[in-house]
């Protein structure tokens, strides 16, 4: 096998056996073969693409190419999510909960994030002691014993996918459907997932910015997870404006656990319920979950019933957080002043940009550019308005949390940006636009 | 102007602008941009192609990424050729004396070539004492005091090109119209070229295995080459068999001499007339040498005259070498032993494979595998059949040349492999398929 001849045939658009892709995957693992052959093949990939077939192959041989973790002694049937990645997405930090107070163990990877508004690991840091680091030993033990853990990556997952994406981000072979699914599937099935939803975030604030693409992108991880015997749920939601309220950790804590109490954002919450039903779905293996109206209600009734926030906290607790935080939000980082924006004169909201939204929340240090960077828990922005809102002057759109006025002097011009207005009527977007549910090929 | 969107624009099968090629060039040539991504940009180009506009420009920003020598003051109008590679091809050892011998400066750099046979400057340097390392000033001396010179580059002629061709060598990145024709021109224009003969080879001994993929590049390069203000004739011959019967550094020298005098090889001297005609027509730029079947009489005149000879014989005595060869070519570089394979029974030429031969000459020494490596002058095959003759048995097919019994071992498999007969009558293939003429759009 050799790495000239692989690259030769996907050049001419040809799918390459299994046996091509395991050879190439893990000389990229083991820093066999020189970057520039592998840009070359990654490229002819993003141009010619590849068949099912391939992508699973491709999905796999990243799997194995470190550690896969058998979660099956710990908690059974792992179920695990993912989103695509959107602003003010603390869906995770709401679901894991939710879930748990079924009786359904989850233990999660989740990641730090680069970009503007950081990771799920940066929003849970925002209460004090809260430990994510945890051992492989501990991450096992605390899933067992407590049925819900939530912490970074340990150990060595899918090395090969983590050399890739590196490459693909300076190579312009980012954008490519079985090399994006690729790399998901690849980390979720090292962590030891057996049944995964994939939320896929569609719109102005999101990777995919139209529909097609995105139903694209759901329809492809259903297939090439099932075909890699995964069980599936993939869903299209919506990104054109940020989900629920806060964007900005301690912020966005604050929601998750206003949410968690029954309150919060009505789009949030909606979306949190049909994410936890989907994780049910998937639990249930057919024997249970299986109707979608008593799901929701099943659901509904840990929010109020405070089992789900009960779940949340009991997290916090065995992770070392300090969980008086989970009683009194207010205990949480805050910023020295907050800055309304306004609305000047009546209309409808037409739009709220989730990408200025974003970029003012990092403009105020919300974010980091570099791994490693220190983030300011505490700023951030919150969204008081929702497309479709009719709104009379002066009435709050957003407040900017502000910790260094130099930094709300950038932030100002993008935040007022965010928000457009109609003078007639405006339709809100629905929050889903389409679900993709199949158990795996046998 | 920055890399990754380069790369995007071509992985989206979009036009690059002059001054995007013109960057990129530059950046290779001074190494401002790493490996992998000008990897996954020849790929992204192979696929998506060049239009005729880029081509040009990737042409001669890559000619003007060094020197560019200017030879008017020294021959005037500049003719210059190019053969795609052939087995057995000598074809400019012969035309460059037959037009000096018009009355046409030339002065030439050719390469050394790596490969099964070696190039046309190895081919020269079996001839004792004859130097292909020339300074610019000598060369440009030569060609003006003697109007012949043939030697090796001088000075950093398209380093752009060097830079190139050695990483899509090592990526799968060669088969490329606009980039190859890219590279010959580049170079071509480098040295000073104003016309330019190209000589596509076509067939199962050369780079281009089918006469649509010959004509394609004939016809890009005249396109090319003409936008780029040069004239062009592009000629598409066959490269089944190889050209002549000699295929070995001295053994070439040898046929060169004989077809000077006027003898030689019928398909070896019907070739070199053509080529040598196409340089004339270049030459004349319409004033002269226009009407092609003077043109071969006034060829046919210079060898039976012996005027072409002395012009070869004057070329080796001003660049060192020993004249004596030429006039007795017995004093070349002699084998120890000739191992001849005949006919075992009675039939047609059905094919000499002209890759085989190549392979039992390199086997029996003649080739180098890397740049310095040594090669034996005196080794090569020698074939006496052309397809479609009629053999009876015991009559010689091929003559190896050998001087370690140990090689020809490995060669003579090769050897008896190349020549395959049928028993009913074979048309011999044509020599030329086609020609494409054109002068220098204004």
């Amino acid at each position: 096998m050799n790495m000239l001849d692989i690259i030769a045939k996907k050049r001419y658009a040809q799918a390459l056996t299994r046996e091509e892709i395991e050879w190439f995957v893990s000389a990229v693992a083991e820093d066999r073969v020189p970057d520039y052959q592998t840009a070359a093949l990654l490229m002819a990939i993003v141009i010619q693409g590849m068949t099912p077939d391939e992508t699973v192959a491709l999905t796999m041989a990243m799997a194995h190419s470190g550690q896969i973790l058998d979660l099956s002694g710990d908690i059974g049937y792992a179920v695990d999510k993912h989103s695509s990645g959107g602003v003010g997405d603390k869906t995770t930090l709401i679901v894991l909960p939710l879930v748990a107070a079924c009786g359904v163990k989850v233990a999660k990877m989740s990641g730090r994030g680069l970009g503007l508004t950081g990771g799920t690991l940066d929003k849970l840091e925002s209460i004090p002691g809260f430990n994510v680091n945890l051992s492989e030993a501990e991450f096992r033990r605390i899933a067992r014993e407590h049925g819900l853990v939530l912490a970074g990556q340990s150990g060595d997952l899918a090395p090969a996918d983590g050399k890739l994406y590196a490459l693909r981000d300076v190579t312009g072979t980012v954008q490519s459907l079985p090399l994006i699914v690729g790399s998901i599937m690849s980390k979720k099935i090292a962590a030891g997932a057996k049944g995964i939803v994939l939320d896929v975030k569609m719109g102005s604030g999101a990777f995919m910015k139209t529909l097609d693409e995105a139903q694209a992108l759901a329809q492809a991880m259903v297939d090439i997870g099932t075909l890699a015997g995964r069980d599936m749920v993939a869903t299209v939601s919506d990104m054109n404006q940020p989900l629920g309220e806060a964007v900005g950790h301690a912020l966005e804590i604050r929601e998750t656990i206003e949410t968690l109490r029954g309150a919060g954002p009505a789009d949030l919450r909606d979306h949190c319920l049909d994410i936890a039903g989907h994780m049910l779905w998937l639990a249930g293996q057919g024997g249970r979950w299986t109707d979608a109206a008593a799901v929701r209600a099943e659901l509904e009734g840990h929010l109020s019933s405070g089992r789900a926030l009960a779940a949340f906290r009991e997290m916090v607790r065995v992770q070392g957080g300090d969980v008086s935080v989970v009683d009194d939000p207010t205990k949480l980082p805050t910023a020295a002043q907050v800055e309304v924006i306004s609305a000047e004169k009546a209309g409808y909201v037409a739009g709220v940009s989730a990408e200025h939204v974003a970029r003012a929340a990092f403009a105020l240090g919300a974010g980091r550019v570099k791994k490693g960077e220190p983030i300011d828990f505490a700023v951030g922005v919150e969204v008081h308005v929702k497309v479709g809102e009719a709104v009379q002057p002066g009435q709050p759109l957003l407040s900017l949390h502000v910790n260094d006025p130099a930094k709300l002097a950038e932030a100002l011009p993008l935040a007022r940006a965010a928000v457009t207005f109609s003078d007639t009527p405006v339709e809100p977007p629905p929050h889903t636009y389409d679900t993709i549910k199949a158990r795996a090929a046998t």
